[in-house]
């Protein structure tokens, strides 16, 4: 009994990965969620531009409630410089870090961080203990593609988002209000 | 070139199913992308308490631009008398083939619709003329399980959400903000 009440106490941590379309956008709707209860959001982007501008104007209604962190500004992961890639990466994970260990947010959004282990710039067991470290209560969304088996071992809620079909397969254009 | 002109006008129809959680959080992400573009949206729902108390409070600041209606109140699909659960299902259908055929919106998300179609309420023909009967340019999400071929052949983007791990199967319970 007194394990399942600890249990109910702990924040979630939910992962949302696969190749198919919905994982930020799922993402999106969790913040949405949880700013209609009130509660205190923050969304760190780490790939520029995974927020896109609907959201982003959509999310300035809710300016008292959501925090908004872009740790991809000025660089997409791709550079010729991987060195400097990877520092930007490490300070972008430090400053996540400590964000998960204030306890001023009760769902923090990590869009797309899968990426930092897939491209080697964490490890897998950073990202594990950093994500352990957190705030009691607090609830962590997680997405990307290829989410790592210690990632998903540690995950409460896991889905895969499995492209079934793809509006550019058959030439059609992204979409203003849609895609981004 | 003219057929390419004409596919950049024509709305999207995008189709989250499978059993994982994140068909309706997708969808409610994608209602808010709309909505920071400034486009008028309709949410129709399907299913009694798809759409959560978060969702519907964090809706309420887009009210110049959200319509939301509810088809399910009072009646979950699994009344005994199914006479009259087909009856409302049709009428619901009815209303929302005359909101498709409306130039009002520039998104509609038909919520759970799919349940429609596998409890046999209406025919999947119903189903694809309905949606091939649209406005124009109107994007349609449609979520749901078991999304039939002919809808998956019909939509321009399908994601299929699938169940890798869920809380509830550790015994762990729904949570406010979250699941709600």
């Amino acid at each position: 009994m007194k394990e399942e009440k600890h249990l109910e106490n702990k924040g979630l941590l939910l992962v949302f990965t696969g190749n198919g379309k919905g994982k930020t956008t799922a993402a999106l709707g969790q913040a949405f969620r949880a700013l209609g209860h009130g509660m205190r959001v923050a969304v760190v982007q780490f790939i520029k531009g995974s927020w896109k501008y609907g959201e982003l104007e959509a999310a300035k209604r809710f300016s008292d409630l959501l925090d908004f962190h872009v740790m991809g500004r000025g660089f997409t992961w791709k550079s010729d410089d991987l060195t400097k890639d990877i520092a930007k990466a490490r300070e972008a994970w430090q400053f996540t870090c400590e964000l998960l260990q204030q306890n001023r947010h009760q769902l923090v959004i990590l869009d797309e961080l899968t990426y930092l282990v897939t491209y080697k710039m964490i490890s897998e067991e950073e990202l594990l203990a950093g994500l352990a470290r957190r705030s009691k209560e607090m609830h962590v969304v997680v997405t990307g593609r290829n989410a790592s088996p210690g990632l998903i071992n540690a995950a409460d809620l896991v889905t895969e988002m499995r492209e079934i079909k793809h509006p550019y397969a058959s030439g059609i254009k992204a979409r203003q209000g849609i895609e981004f």
